[in-house]
């Protein structure tokens, strides 16, 4: 018996992260990670010691991954879903780091009640990209819940994260380029000045369909556009940076 | 005796644009135009019997290579320098489009009061970048107004902009990165909603250094972030983009 499987529960797998030997449980029914939790685990920056908060953690893919890619002292992790955020805990206490990431069940409009203002030197989030909820035929669905804007709107994650991040605290975001004019207007509002963004491309001639963004609370006007992050060398075949970011 | 000879003033020479005959007036003690004026003409688009207003306009150099490459029925620009407007209406006369470009002398911050409002289908204008005018030596300097916030604040081009424009009008902009955030947040304070963004990089792997960009007035919110431009293939040997855009 593989030591993951009394830990797995009926219709989940337990996927290998390619990174310190971690594993993730998901349901694939349910929903389970993209690249973007990946590209965003990788964008972002923790140094040691450091305190981080991933709001919306789903299961908990973004701090699994940046437990093993830096110092940080402790993740929190907060997903509003009963049952992703029950799996992204023992996903967490099957990897052995129940000592440094601590997920719990709650509202991430709530984030700064629940943890406290000026308290993290990180936050992360991998937000609802979508905000056409209220078409949506079942907005209750896990999947339609991680996607859409159907519990939060963009501006709870701005608000939330301006509140929980001590002054100089960075915001790491992924996001969809059609929305990211509204995205960076939004931040600056909160005092989160964008300073530093990546546009992902799935090939050098194509449109960008993701943006990696770095905001500071209460940094100063002045935004580093990197090098574009180009996903397939040709069809079917990945860059060596995603290689490289993914750990194959 | 070349055709243009007779238009050419002491200090200035005639520079052929590679693209229909045409040749630009530019005294290289002063100021020469850039490869972003080249960038936004070719980013700019504007369609048959539109009338386009290009803001700042320097030597002409961004009507007169979109009275080329755009079916545009009449291009206005205005620019605040005396000499270089004036060294603008002799290259527009020199190659027979007074037709068909009309500079003028004047201030863009006064662009709504000289043109009135809601009567272009296009802006295009290639700002200063930097807002550090203050600590000019020479703050008087022809390189100095064109390139620092000397005599304009990007809030006159927002404002300006969005005055002159029909509604559902276009503008064309070319910026610097490390201004994109604050920029595009001016923009919408105007109504003039971002709608196609592209990065410009100097090598595939590094920074842009520089960001083309299309609001329109009163549109809604969806940005396309097209496939970056990338300049050089190798060092001091462009893209063949590059060579297109430039016409050799």
């Amino acid at each position: 018996m593989h030591a993951a499987d009394g830990w797995i529960h009926e219709g989940e797998r337990a996927d290998d992260l390619q990174r310190n030997g971690l594993r993730i449980l998901q349901n694939p029914q349910k929903f389970c990670f993209g690249m973007d939790a990946v590209l965003l685990s990788d964008f972002a920056q923790a140094r040691a010691g450091e305190r981080v908060l991933d709001l919306g953690t789903g299961t908990g893919i973004v701090p699994l991954l940046m437990s093993a890619k830096t110092e940080a002292a402790r993740f929190d992790a907060l997903e509003i879903q009963e049952e992703s955020a029950e799996m992204a805990a023992r996903s967490v206490a099957m990897n052995g780091l129940s000592e440094r990431i601590f997920v719990r069940t709650g509202d991430l409009k709530e984030a700064s009640a629940l943890y406290g203002k000026n308290v993290f030197d990180v936050v992360t989030c991998n937000p609802p990209y979508m905000n056409d909820g209220a078409g949506l035929r079942n907005p209750e669905e896990p999947m339609a819940i991680a996607r859409h804007e159907v519990l939060c709107a963009f501006e709870d994650v701005a608000r939330e994260s301006a509140a929980v991040l001590k002054e100089r605290g960075r915001l790491f975001l992924v996001h969809r380029p059609h929305r990211l004019a509204e995205v960076t207007a939004c931040l600056r509002e909160y005092r989160l000045e964008p300073k530093r963004l990546r546009m992902v491309h799935p090939f050098a001639d194509k449109e960008a369909n993701m943006v990696l963004l770095e905001a500071v609370k209460g940094g100063g006007t002045f935004l580093k556009v990197e090098a574009p992050l180009i996903v397939y060398e040709s069809p079917g075949v990945y860059t060596q940076e995603i290689y490289d970011i993914y750990g194959y």
